[in-house]
């Protein structure tokens, strides 16, 4: 039985939690947060106790921490982790900052502890299949990986005032994605290319960051690659990807509520995609929390190390250099 | 909190004592197997003790009995849980003959105690979305209800012999569904046709049996209903349904594990259906049994009562009884 | 060269005179139709002349004749052309009448000409491609057909009166299909059973009629087809079918005007189907009367003969008989 | 009636000769080409003569030549035609050099005659419609577009050897849609960044040109553009785009064959798009020509001016530079 203590109960600290209560051979023994209230109404839903980051680092019983609070606290979090001998879960980012990050992977990795970092989209059942079909080369050599990574609606201008910029922020992802899609065997990104406009809400442009953005990037092995986001779609929240490879090509879609059509007068009606990412990963989050234990239990490595982390937040440098610069980066 | 004792440790067993270990205000008490080993490894799974009929039936503490056990135990255990005074969720069927089902039906009344058969389709997300969308009005009056439900394949020929053939069986669920789709303003069967074959396996014409069926049914305000059944679908488990009404029509597709397209030089291929029922059903699992203890709490009806599954029994009844005949059945 | 006269310059001789005005080797020579303002137009649409049925018959430089006047005129158009020795494309339906469409058959064969029926959607490129994977084998042995066959509304009362009903007027396509599809190895229906409503206007009860039906026939080898009509589908035009095999199904949709698919906040619409028969068929329409002119050249037999008339005819008076005395029908 | 002279008897010459002959009020009297027996059978088959080019020029009832002769020869033919005050139909593109495109366009001002250019792709019957439903404002505002285009295979390295090079050989398409799609409001580009890589051929990289690309365009206003292309897509010819607007997405699927899914053991799988252009861009090309006989009558402006063709041109020209040069270009 691993006890675990979790930082953060807001929207992902609470899916983390119940997900982390519903494995067999984890205990949930910890929530902590600042909000006394989040803290005790999400321990007392799954029976765990409130618990101050302190007291978590200074208990000998606790083998584990999962780090979903605000991304400004993760490194610090990551650090004393490490230092205390916790294996650690941490939610993306690992920093906003490449050389913090690259301190708390130094960190980890002086400690010798375990850190798997929570890049969902890696454990999206339609995602990591596509992943799977290619391992098994039914695309032969990938050449080709379009990426559309669209929000349903902008948070609020004082979250991207502090949020990093649109790259670090939501295009995270969609950089841990090419490098899981197109780098499996050891290629990297040689060259990107980023450029962005606002063109949902000036409130964004009043902020300095984009609303809209179309990255490119070659690898060294030629591959190409191209990203396209938003933060408001007006149909909702649209996550796909299609690569294509010297023999075929893999299309990932998105998830919906239902397979209901309507048909009708004005036409076959069909689904939006699932609400947002909190609808679109509940698998995704289920299963990478599981896969984090099962290695922890086996000794595998992650499908998400801190390494990725790293190197995600690099591309996102690159990107939003790329972007204010209105030139290509050589990396 | 609820105190419940589950009956059956089987397949279906363990499904419903997943959901009823997960349901807040919910405790899994007893499990009762007559295979002394699935009922300790169920209970022990879910922290429940090991119990026998008679002790569940005499502890007070028992609020509610999950029925999950073989078909031929239903009535009986239906029954006596009534005269006990328990609440009742009882997997399909009632019972394979109508006027046992009836007594059942009678024994619920008479104790005053709440009872839910499970017919799950009604709770799967796809199929009560049309459902909600016809309530909605979003295609006016219904005309015509075509199901397509077919099996991966069949079971084998000792179980074919005792499940009252194919019609009480298999389609059982799919009068189910005709009754909730096209009955739900009052309107019942007026007039039933039945055909079959066997095509799929010669054993199973040792048995008695059919393995592919055609059935029509016309109601009372003449709306059409088709239903198209096979125990060996080549490409899998295949559940789908189309309602047709005065303004447009409703059409409910299979689910998928994914939603990966694979495009190559033989064309562009995607996912068969789900594999089986405890995959494409698992949610609807979840959800009816939540549904059963959110009417309990509330004293609202059961979307899926007793005199639904008497109703089901009866369409069964007067299919197998035309499908040996040649000649329809006037109800 | 050969040369064609037609008969009937209404919606579907338009059609018919277009595909064979633009056929290699085939020059349309005249039209005929007792409206002789639609005759007139027709002909100098296509540089034809007007001309009258008898002189038709009496001209011996004409090769073929190509029958798309109205219904009740077929079975003597095909008597007098077989008698003056013309090859013949007819429209669908032979007769409302089976003997005398089989008295019809029988005029054909005593004069040794080529006689086509234009049953069209056995040159569909959707059905077609089915047929001939099913020839490659790609399903293995056909089981089961599930046909959905729906018009976008009714025509005129006065009509309906005149039609033979639903069965002998709408239906006849779908009982081609069956035999297409399942019979192909010579299997033919064994047993059949109708029913139907009027649900979408009063006016079709007044005449006699049903505007809802549904079909089940069972073939000799115990095969199953359902088909399911009706003459008003709130979305449009609907023709497709589903085909069952021992290793697969082949599942046959609509044809849409246009690929487009429009995402928005109230989900993801698509085309309704092309809007009626001159649309869907028009690749069909072209595709026939291009086959009957190979087949007259190399002296193939035609993919819809007369006896298929013959036999669809027999199987709409077997459903028109069922749906009336609410019994099966043994063929 | 138009009297019409061809230039061209190849591949795309034969599909407009075909849409030509078939046109009410147009006469097709000429075709010409260095083939002598290219020129002969054409002519034939569409009962026209085969003539010369000089001849052409200086017969006084040719109104319209329709240019489909080899890229070479555009320009020097839409110069000539201008002078002798024809008509003029020409393939895309007007010239490789964009210098020499201006001069057509300034000669066909000059004289007065009216000139289309072909690019088919506004004419496609999804494309278009995408088109009318941005026009009647279904997606409000558009703010990125993401085409995807891609070649089934290479062309032979002679051929790409003189093409100009993939940006003006086959992006010039893309470029066209791109201001079609974006630029309806009188914007245009202000940024192009491309990149290419030699994937699947190292015989296309010894002849200079790319055969994989990446490009994004931003424009005045903002809006994002990217494309991506191949020479050699496994699964065939790919050819769609998505244009996202303030208020919904418009989705441009391919066409295929047929709507036959086979549901078998290995999955659900459907046609590949349609093999090539000729079969994708059959409706298009028939469409476009139309568009030009009903424009010279009423004297609407064509919807793909010779300025169209420029236009495409510089970007195709910017495209080629930035690629080489791996910096951006600002237009």
């Amino acid at each position: 039985m691993k006890n675990v203590a979790i930082f953060g109960a807001g929207r992902i600290g609470r899916i983390h939690a119940g997900n982390l209560a519903a494995l067999p051979g984890v205990n949930l023994k910890y929530v902590c947060d600042p909000m006394a209230a989040a803290a005790s109404e999400l321990a007392q839903q799954h029976g765990a106790q409130v618990s101050t980051i302190d007291a978590v680092f200074a208990d000998p019983s606790v083998d584990v921490v999962a780090i979903a609070s605000s991304t400004d606290t993760h490194s610090d979090l990551i650090t004393r982790a490490a230092k205390a001998g916790k294996h650690i879960f941490c939610e993306k980012p690992v920093d906003l900052s490449v050389p913090r990050a690259e301190a708390c992977a130094a960190a980890v990795k002086a400690a010798g502890v375990a850190c798997m970092i929570g890049f969902q989209r890696r454990f999206d059942p339609t995602f990591n299949e596509a992943r799977m079909r290619m391992d098994k080369g039914e695309i032969g050599n990938p050449e080709m990986l379009v990426i559309t990574s669209r929000d349903p609606g902008a948070p609020p201008p004082e979250y991207i005032k502090v949020s990093g910029g649109i790259f670090r922020d939501m295009l995270i992802h969609d950089f841990d994605v090419f490098r899981w899609i197109l780098c499996a065997d050891g290629d990297e990104a040689a060259w990107l290319s980023a450029t962005g406009s606002v063109l949902t809400d000036p409130a964004i442009a009043a902020t300095g960051d984009m609303d809209s953005t179309a990255v490119t990037i070659r690898t060294k092995k030629g591959r190409l690659c191209q990203i396209n986001t938003t933060r408001r779609a007006a149909y909702g929240y649209d996550q796909r990807f299609e690569v294509l490879g010297s023999t075929g090509m893999l299309q990932c879609g998105n998830h919906t509520p239902t397979e209901v059509l309507t048909w009708n007068a004005t036409g076959i009606h069909g689904d939006k995609p699932e609400h947002f990412f909190l609808q679109r990963y509940a698998a995704a989050y289920r299963l990478e929390i599981t896969h984090f234990f099962e290695c922890l239990q086996s000794g595998a490595a992650f499908r998400t190390s801190i390494a990725d982390g790293v190197a995600a937040q690099k591309l996102a440098d690159a990107a939003t250099e790329s972007c204010k610069s209105g030139q290509p980066v050589t990396l």
